[in-house]
């Protein structure tokens, strides 16, 4: 019998992995070598049961019992206790690092497809060991030998937690206006400032933390340039104990969703004995933040799907077993009920859950998959197209499930009716849970304007004609495998239009009107992801072709994915005219609108 | 100076009463001779005081502390014991019914507009007085003298409350399932079943409770045809006394909004002791309850508008007062940051809510003139008219406000950002709150089939056509203003689409393919919500014209409104052709899918 909720569906991940993405292909790099396809199903599996069975049945009571300071520390939800040693169990901290620093060198693109189960069971759980992975990961790009030593090394072996201390209270999305001082004191700085929404900054599950932070050297540039980072631990080892580092909890945010993870205000340096270490180059902290940037965000995108996929799994499991009303055809009080999924509206919302979500994992599959090849592929072309990808997917991986998933997560909540808007019932949590993701990480505005400003126009537009290429490739597989003519022209004309408002964007952006050219980067990037989404679904449907020939007995399984790719191809792909219009024309009311005219 | 929070703006309601919809003509009807603007404009005084004075206060305190069930019964906010009889003396309760049961006989207009103020400031606490309203006026159209006086009057008069209880757990939305058992007793009826999501169902804040109750009379027929209903206190008149009426309280449910009106579950005749009152005729009650509906549908819709007005007004206020960042065009960081209202990416999202919360507002003001019209015109024609048009708006009303206030919602979590994203501050409660109004009074789904399948087809498609009428003459009207060609033709085109896509699907329902004409009934409504939209702010547009020419010193308000105008006739009408394709096109993604295909 299959599980109640998987979380994720198991067949779609290993549709995606083997009949989309031939990650045979993939395991044949020299630096994938050590893994096989059997190695990776070992690795899903446990990463699968331990979701199921460990980090799912903690949900609830973590969503339940927040976080509470204590004398001045931060008490979580006690079974984390638990759960954190068995994550890092799994090697899931440093999976994808090389063996020098403990690591199984597993493609990044397994990682980001296995990471969706414990997201969808437990985002709060796994945001420990996200933070961890990605402190550490600064540390091994960045750090000394001695700060890998003191620091990376415990944090990869599970032994101590890390932090992200970017934001400050007045500054937010503003990293140029970061205040906090680090003042030079020998082999070390002392650090005087506060920070807010550090995720993960205190807790009683490890036994140190180290917050790799952004603070401004005295003397140094205004902006972004004068931005250094450090490594800050919460107790310093000296003399080879571990003492308070002067890093204080000022205060709990009182977070609507991830209620596991708490959000902290820290203060720095109250009694001037926080010391700090640098990392790397003074004022390179931000450019060391932006190298990790790709993977944080990607982290996000599949945050968001996998808290989109464990709701639609909840709606589909209610909509299968509550009998409610009858067919529109049926007038006979008498007969039976039916279960809900019998009414085409509740399908709508379904299928709509489904195209969003399916499309999700594979969006963010692709995505890494070119993390993988910009790093590990074997010729400097290869590489370099695959980073152009993975720069131009990125803030859509990153804002399409956040988006469209909360809308996936609304549904749930609508699917289930009067019970869904009741806290007996999980939808409403992961609707909580689900709104942070087009906010953290940069909002989706920030993301909008990256997509427009930047990798669009990177290199002369080269990325776009890179994808460009690859869904004009995509049709032409799609055509090969008999896929209809109209789906395979509606593909090529988004993609035409895609294009040609690109090429107008450019224009305007050259002619200096920059403020025009962002204008509409929100729709823009609404309507590229609507696109890109548009040619995975196609690719999806062309896997499900070759999938129906070689397994004929998994029908339903391909049929689900023939609708899903009718639902967006025949009907989503429709809204593209809708934001080019916008994007061509300019529209330019909120731009002409004034603060007191409101 | 202006108040920090206004819940909806004066101004905006002043310009919709009498620049927009002339109200005056409204007060030359009979029934209305006693009021004058004056009289409106004190009532909306005295509303909007209470509202910002002492239910808005009350409404955090009421989020925080949900009521509780204490031995069997429910005890809700203390503070409630205080707000209830303020809003009774107000003359809320029957502000809009005849003097005979103590009214006033205010234009139901005025009383729409009026009450978005205590929506918004506290949904809650307005809630038991709509639904004592809706029980009381249930009783004083179908109920007999006897129960007028026993019954009704004291729910007029503030001592007791009322509910309405149609849902049961089995049934949900279809209430040809209801099961309550009705048994004839001599001059009542032993009443046995229970009931789901009864709202104000059981509290502490005044003496009785009557439900008014759907049940089933022993032997009537199955389905909607015999199902009567019952006037069923929680306490009965006995010899003088109040005595228990065999009505418990079963449950409270934990619903994540409206959380200082408490949602139970009801058992009735425990002990077989429940005493129902039959109301009007036996096998009515829903014939009756659906007269009710409009009224009750209008006020979810108001309470839609209101509770994303609050959110944006809030949105607004943050903006303007938090630094942060500076324009694309300054890269100088020493350079003070600026208020995010600065950004067009901030004031793309005010003005989205500003065009939606405004045309909302105006939505339910033109809808509740229909209603009073339909009720007090001088002539058949116009009352047959205005019914018409008031049970065609009536879908829209109800389901635009839920569905775009809850984006409003979302936005304004968005725009306070991380904060936004934190319990101390308030857009997250009323982000919870909005979600009901999709879900009760009939489903975003059943409301689409509402319109598609009965209001739209009715009398061979006359309120359509009168809709199209009133359009046309408001083209006419905004063309004599001097509003630009552009801005008409777009209206004119929606609107011919509109008309174009309903011929078709009459078309398709004719040739008898029911399920194909209803197939896309949700982009049908939004697509028609989004027309009708597009002439509100024509009218808008049209007024501020006028009202520059009288007022040039109110120049910022009126360009405020020109800007919301643009953004949805040159931006939002654009979407029209996407949903008009897809009903023509009938895409049938998941009236194919199965369930096993998913």
């Amino acid at each position: 019998m299959p599980p109640h909720n998987p979380l994720v569906d198991d067949r779609t991940v290993d549709f995606i992995l083997f009949e989309v993405l031939d990650v045979s292909a993939l395991l044949a790099l020299p630096a994938f070598r050590d893994h096989t396809p059997d190695t990776l199903q070992l690795f899903l599996a446990a990463t699968r049961r331990l979701a199921r069975e460990v980090l799912y049945p903690a949900y609830k009571p973590m969503d339940e019992v927040a976080p509470r300071l204590v004398d001045g520390k931060v008490r979580v939800h006690p079974l984390m206790k638990d759960l954190y040693p068995r994550l890092v169990e799994l090697g899931l901290l440093n999976a994808t690092r090389p063996a020098e620093v403990g690591g199984q060198q597993l493609p990044f693109t397994i990682m980001t497809l296995a990471s969706a189960y414990p997201m969808a069971a437990n985002l709060s759980a796994y945001g420990y060991l996200g933070l961890t992975a990605g402190a550490a990961r600064l540390l091994e790009s960045f750090g000394s030998d001695d700060l890998k030593e003191r620091f990376m090394a415990p944090m990869y072996s599970g032994a101590w937690t890390g932090t992200m201390a970017l934001t400050e209270p007045q500054a937010g999305s503003s990293l140029s206006d970061v205040q906090s001082r680090a003042t030079p004191a020998g082999d070390h700085y002392l650090i005087r400032g506060s920070k807010i929404f550090i995720s993960g900054g205190d807790h009683d599950i490890a036994d140190n933390i180290v917050h790799l932070t952004l603070a401004r050297i005295d003397g140094a540039p205004p902006g972004i340039k004068g931005v250094s980072l450090f490594a800050i631990p919460r107790l310093r080892p000296e003399a080879g104990a571990l003492v308070p580092n002067d890093v204080h909890v000022a205060g709990v945010i009182h977070k609507i969703g991830w209620r596991g993870l708490p959000s902290l205000a820290l203060n720095y340096g109250e009694q001037d004995d926080c010391h700090g270490y640098l990392v790397g180059e003074p004022n390179r902290g931000i450019h060391y933040m932006f190298q990790m940037m790709n993977e944080a965000r990607l982290m996000v995108g599949m945050n968001a799907v996998a808290t989109a996929s464990v709701a639609y799994h909840e709606a589909l499991d209610y909509a299968r077993n509550r009998p409610q009303g009858r067919p529109l055809t049926n007038k006979d009080p008498r007969s039976p009920q039916v279960p809900i999924i019998a009414h085409e509206d509740v399908r709508r919302m379904l299928l709509r859950q489904k195209a969003i979500v399916e499309a999700g994992l594979l969006l963010l599959a692709v995505t890494a998959r070119y993390a993988d090849l910009a790093e590990y592929a074997e010729t400097d072309d290869e590489r370099r197209r695959a980073r152009l990808l993975l720069d131009l997917l990125t803030p859509l991986a990153k804002t399409f499930p956040a988006e469209r998933g909360f809308e996936v997560n609304a549904l749930a909540v609508q699917v289930l009716g009067g019970y869904g808007y009741s806290s007996e019932y999980l939808p409403e949590a992961w609707l909580r849970d689900q709104k942070l993701n087009s906010l953290h990480e940069g909002t989706t505005g920030i993301q909008s304007l990256d997509l427009l400003a930047r990798k669009v126009p990177a290199e002369g537009g080269a990325a776009l004609r890179a994808l460009l290429e690859e869904i004009a490739s995509s049709v032409t597989a799609a055509k090969r495998a008999g896929i209809a003519d109209t789906w395979c022209t509606r593909v090529e004309q988004a993609a035409a239009e895609l294009r040609d408002v690109s090429l107008h964007l450019f224009g305007v952006g050259q002619s200096g009107d920059v403020e025009a050219m962002l204008r509409h980067s929100v729709d823009y990037l609404e309507m590229m992801a609507t696109v890109v989404v548009g040619w995975l679904w196609l690719r999806m449907a062309t896997a499900a072709e070759a999938g129906l020939h070689h397994h004929p007995e998994d029908l339903a399984f391909y049929q689900g994915k023939r609708c899903a790719a009718q639902y967006w191809i025949e009907g989503e792909l429709g809204r593209v005219a809708h934001w080019a219009a916008l994007c061509r024309s300019g529209e330019d009311s909120y731009a002409r609108m004034q603060s007191d005219w409101f």
